[in-house]
């Protein structure tokens, strides 16, 4: 189905904390023309990420997200106009198409995606926080079996998806969430050992009560309190796999760091190491092997959170920022 | 030169902020009698270590030094009466041998030392300090050739020697020290390639412009907000060598952690790693050879500062906490 105009969603205003559906305006844009060199493709399932918070607040590894632009996104469409031979109608694509129906963009910022595989699968569990999982737990973590291993925003899209990739190499793994519900969820659900649930406070003794034998790796998502927290538990040789730091992306001031850095770090020999999925873009083809693998036959359950609709992308994301989602968190388009 | 009585000093209280001669009482105690497989030793050269303030503050690596206890500090000594066979007496050894004359130890807790090689040379760029600057530099941090490093407390014991090491490694160092004079001294004397004032302010624009490449390898002795100035200037796939927190010590209450922790580290996919030189133990006569080689024929000059007599060791830990040292401060008792 094609449209006669492109509706897209622009950023109205920089929210000075958390962000809410109002930063958002709703608009419409003709479907744009093709110059030589580009595709036009028709976007299909948004992904909404903390990332598309923490653009708005500077730059990152990109440039600040500016007021009037469209809203920038991640997302997997379909091609249905291409002046780029390596691209043809009906090719599944991903990249970053924004928060709009259409989008014409180069052909190198495309990357080639699979059609005969469910887009959700290939946004979540086989895209980039599937990777990051991966990635973070086996290639900058190092984990080995044996050792306790501590995800934060376990119950989000890369929390979810690493803490069962610790649990089937042989780790044992308690998640960090908020509220009761969540917690029980890591457990039954996705096969966590443990889950501490930070909204009831003293995150510190939960962690240590759950991890009487220290934590060798902690996968932190958060920064702030909650690294500090599981800063005080890590063993010796720890290793801290820094992947986002969702604490400090919706608030108005970023909070002080942790205090345990940089002291805990020589006394414990920890090392604590950031990193980008984009990184790793030379191992992606065995990494997406070893995650179909392990979904289809050991039983590593991709989760997803999918709202219907284009309309439904600004209450999506504050929604996420609300601790009210679960898995990867996306929206359907068209 | 046998005394008949042991001269000590004890620990009276912990200081509350920054540590001054009057946490400290004189004594005088017998010379200890021997145990089986226990040595006496009769100290010689007192290393004065920023740990030393430390580990007043909590455990660490090692229990927290309690008030009444002999003042505990690494020296160098010669074994004058011996209960095991793997000592004799003239052996030059090294341990915890205490703020004291003489300390009956343990042989296990003693390393021999040789005799032919002044003691400052192996309290000093042979020792603790010179061996934590070569492994922070080589091992920890990776450093190569063209790369640019910082050091921070460049006068200081570790760092006067890591800035050598980058310098003969092929990289440009740059030093953070306490004052012009020191500044000066940092590049004509020992060669490094730029030094900063933290004294004069903004010490993230003086980076800046003196890493206008950015940051490759931070050596970092200080935490805090020195940390955070370098963590601005780091490049992507920088590293960070966590060596000390100097600025954590001598306060009453630690300051929060750096705020780009870990927001920064992701972004730019940083390694900070926390090391003790005591996990390099078994790399410890290849290391020794390399410094001894580079002092002899490649210019590395290690830095000593030597206050004489017993009695000057508390003055000469305040002092060395005002910033008024240079290189590897000792106090020589015998």
């Amino acid at each position: 189905m094609t449209l006669k105009v492109n509706r897209q969603w622009r950023l109205k205003s920089v929210p000075a904390g958390a962000v809410s559906a109002d930063n958002f305006e709703w608009g419409e844009a003709p479907v744009p023309e093709l110059a030589p060199g580009t595709v036009l493709v028709r976007n299909r399932l948004l992904s909404i990420d903390p990332a598309n918070r923490a653009w708005m607040n500077g730059a990152t590894y990109r440039g600040q997200l500016q007021v009037g632009q469209v809203m920038e996104g991640f997302a997997l469409g379909e091609v249905v106009q291409s002046e780029h031979p390596s691209f043809k109608p009906g090719d599944i694509v991903d990249g970053l198409l924004g928060w709009q129906d259409y989008c014409a963009i180069a052909a190198v910022e495309l990357t080639l995606r699979r059609a005969d595989l469910p887009l959700d699968l290939q946004v979540g569990l086989l895209g980039i926080t599937g990777l990051t999982a991966y990635h973070g737990m086996l290639d900058v973590g190092g984990i080995r079996a044996g050792e306790t291993v501590v995800i934060s925003s376990a119950a989000g899209a890369v929390g979810s998806i690493a803490g069962q990739i610790a649990r089937l190499s042989g780790c044992r793994v308690i998640g960090i969430a908020g509220g009761e519900e969540k917690c029980r969820w890591l457990v039954d659900e996705l096969g966590f050992h443990g889950a501490v649930d930070y909204k009831r406070g003293d995150l510190r003794r939960a962690l240590r009560s759950q991890c009487p034998d220290g934590i060798d790796v902690y996968l932190d998502n958060v920064g702030g309190e909650v690294l500090d927290a599981a800063l005080a538990s890590m063993n010796i040789f720890g290793r801290v796999v820094c992947c986002g730091a969702i604490s400090q992306y919706n608030v108005a001031q970023r909070p002080p760091g942790p205090i345990a850095v940089p002291g805990v770090l020589v006394v414990k020999r920890i090392r604590m190491e950031g990193f980008l999925v984009s990184d790793y873009q030379h191992m992606r083809n065995s990494a997406e092997k070893v995650l179909s693998r392990w979904s289809i036959s050991s039983g590593l359950k991709p989760v997803v959170d999918v709202s219907e609709g284009l309309e439904t992308a600004p209450a999506t994301l504050q929604r996420m920022f609300e601790g009210r989602c679960r898995g990867k968190v996306c929206v359907n388009i068209a």
